[in-house]
């Protein structure tokens, strides 16, 4: 029996083998702690600042706006955390969207306890949020916007250029989570206009464990992790040398390759899209009119319980809600909050293609899902 | 030319080649985000609980006990911060040692900020903490003692069994941090009677960037890092699961072969010992009476700048000082809680061996020193 089709690349990427290549010649031959004086400690502190310039490549930063995390989730908690902390005596009030990942989310709802304001901005049926209900919400006291740059259930891309903008403007600091557009779509800092983003190593292609955040030059930051001051003291912990090289691997990887990657990703996703629609009456794709991740296809087939659907489709693998909540199967946080009914929450299936997807698995993965729906 | 001479295994231990190949195998085979419901997810979950199983088993802990996190120093700050914000309605004051990792102080010197009360108790001219001074610095408001099981300078090993014991007759709960200890002497949770210890991965042949935090069944607890509630809801972010598969194989292979490599370690350090005592005129051990780990030299070369020393020396890779403190050549805050004199700790060298340390780097590296002392 063939391994099921993997369709859950929003969920979690395969570390790209070029990537894993990388890594493990780090592994192999390079041992030191990077704050070591001796060759072994230089060898590491090489590749760690070589990562760091490939990962600020990518999104047009300078290497030392760059520190290593371990992950998103760190990422994302530092950012709204360190920020709020650092800039507490300008202002206690953050703005972010309804639809942000629990790791935006439950650092402001921490907030909250220590007497914060946070505005939590709705997002339209199609899942993307106005700028101008983000200007709205901005106060004289509010120091930290964080908007996403793509939602990792719709896909729907925000428009976090335009918030950036009117956020600046009033002299708030402007965050985004890029944990899903990283790697599918160009992503510039300066394009984008934010002081901070976070990068998730494990959706591109870089392994669980590692991930990034950017904090602009002269941008107010206290670090979240403390100890022996790694990072120029923004994230204490020991250099996870070969995670770093597979980050920066990744990064350098998703540059070269980005316009045939994500031409593909489309491709794939389109192909898919285009055949359950033909076979399934009443297809609704969730923002299907937004500017969209080209992977991401999130569908509700009318009538069906995605779970058990899920349960009885063995051949793909894909997940029915978020897939970062626990198990837990009330309908997405996202979804709601675009006003779609339970019944066709309930009835959406997740489908996200990869670099490695092939118009096989796809015609195979629609045939198993199209079959099971009859 | 031969590489230099590895003798910081204090300050980061190369993967095992066994932890490096399973690691390797679950990245090429297993890249499912550990919630998933399909069976990419399944199967990250099976490799992800095989590991907690395998941490679990080398310090006689359950599964359900152990939390992994990207390393000590997450670790450390989680138990710390983690254990205060659940208990700060019992009582706001916690007890360490002068001699802790600055990712156990640091949290400390943050609570102090808040309002709490931190005592710092000292350590004798061997490095070495009284368990009597502890008891006396715990107070009826005393939530958290925390005792490091090891140092990583001195390698004394800590009384914290008796430290324990009158700790929790008095109420309060004890962390360890057993990042240096483990794989090199016997851990065990409940001969040392603890609630909460940390592990570093890279002090024990595992990669840089996973780490675990023992948590005691029914300690209080609440989570550092939020976002989807993994673990429990005791430490949020996608599961890292071939670095947890790697930890997770380094415990196995340090419960396997603990004795024979304890044994060769301390042979290994003996035969280093005993050269450089036989070669230099007034060598100082430091902590050389206390019970010490079997791998950690850490001598004193009167009139002799370290420093200076180790630039000289190319062969031979070690540290003057804790590794882990930003390339910052102060005298060591260790030797300084000790009473060591300036001029002799910056006269001080630290020589750990390795599991893979052969009497011929031994015998090359005292003759290298010995040359350059000359």
């Amino acid at each position: 029996m063939s391994p099921p089709i993997y369709l859950d690349y929003n969920a979690s990427t395969p570390v790209a083998p070029e990537v894993l290549d990388v890594m493990v010649r780090v592994f192999r031959d390079v041992h030191g702690n990077a704050l070591s004086g001796h060759a072994f400690g230089r060898a590491a502190r090489e590749v760690v600042e070589g990562a760091r310039a490939e990962v600020a490549a990518l999104i047009g930063a300078s290497p030392d706006e760059i520190v290593f995390t371990s992950g998103g989730t760190e990422s994302n908690n530092a950012a709204i955390l360190g920020v709020a902390e650092a800039a507490a005596a300008r202002g206690r009030h953050v703005v972010i969207s309804a639809i942000e990942h629990a790791s935006i989310d439950l650092p402001c709802v921490a907030l909250s306890a220590r007497g914060w304001g946070v505005a939590r901005v709705p997002v339209d049926g199609s899942g993307v949020v106005d700028p101008r209900s983000v200007e709205a919400a901005i106060r004289p006291d509010t120091v930290l916007v964080s908007v996403m740059h793509a939602n990792n259930e719709t896909g729907a891309i925000q428009p976090v250029a335009a918030i950036a903008r009117s956020a600046k403007a009033k002299g708030a600091l402007v965050h985004t989570d890029a944990a899903q557009s990283l790697g599918k779509v160009p992503v510039s800092v300066d394009e984008l206009g934010i002081d901070l983003l976070s990068i998730a190593g494990h959706k591109l292609y870089a392994p669980q464990g590692v991930g990034a955040l950017y904090i602009r030059r002269g941008t107010p930051f206290v670090p979240s992790q403390l100890g022996a001051g790694h990072q120029g003291n923004r994230r204490s912990g020991t250099e996870t040398v070969a995670l770093d090289a597979a980050l920066g691997a990744a990064c350098a990887l998703a540059a070269k390759e980005l316009t045939s990657r994500r031409a593909h990703l489309q491709a794939m996703r389109d192909r898919l899209e285009e055949k359950l629609r033909a076979g399934v009456r009443g297809l609704v794709v969730h923002a299907g009119d937004a500017k969209r991740l080209p992977n991401t296809l999130y569908a509700a087939f009318p009538g069906v319980d995605a779970i058990d659907l899920l349960a009885r489709v063995d051949g793909v693998a894909t997940g029915s809600g978020a897939a970062c909540h626990s198990g837990v199967t009330t309908p997405s946080k996202v979804l709601t909050a675009m006003g779609v009914a339970p019944e066709l929450a309930r009835a959406t299936l997740r489908l996200t293609t990869g670099r490695s997807t092939t118009p096989e698995e796809i015609d195979r993965a629609a045939q198993l899902l199209l079959a099971a729906l009859r």
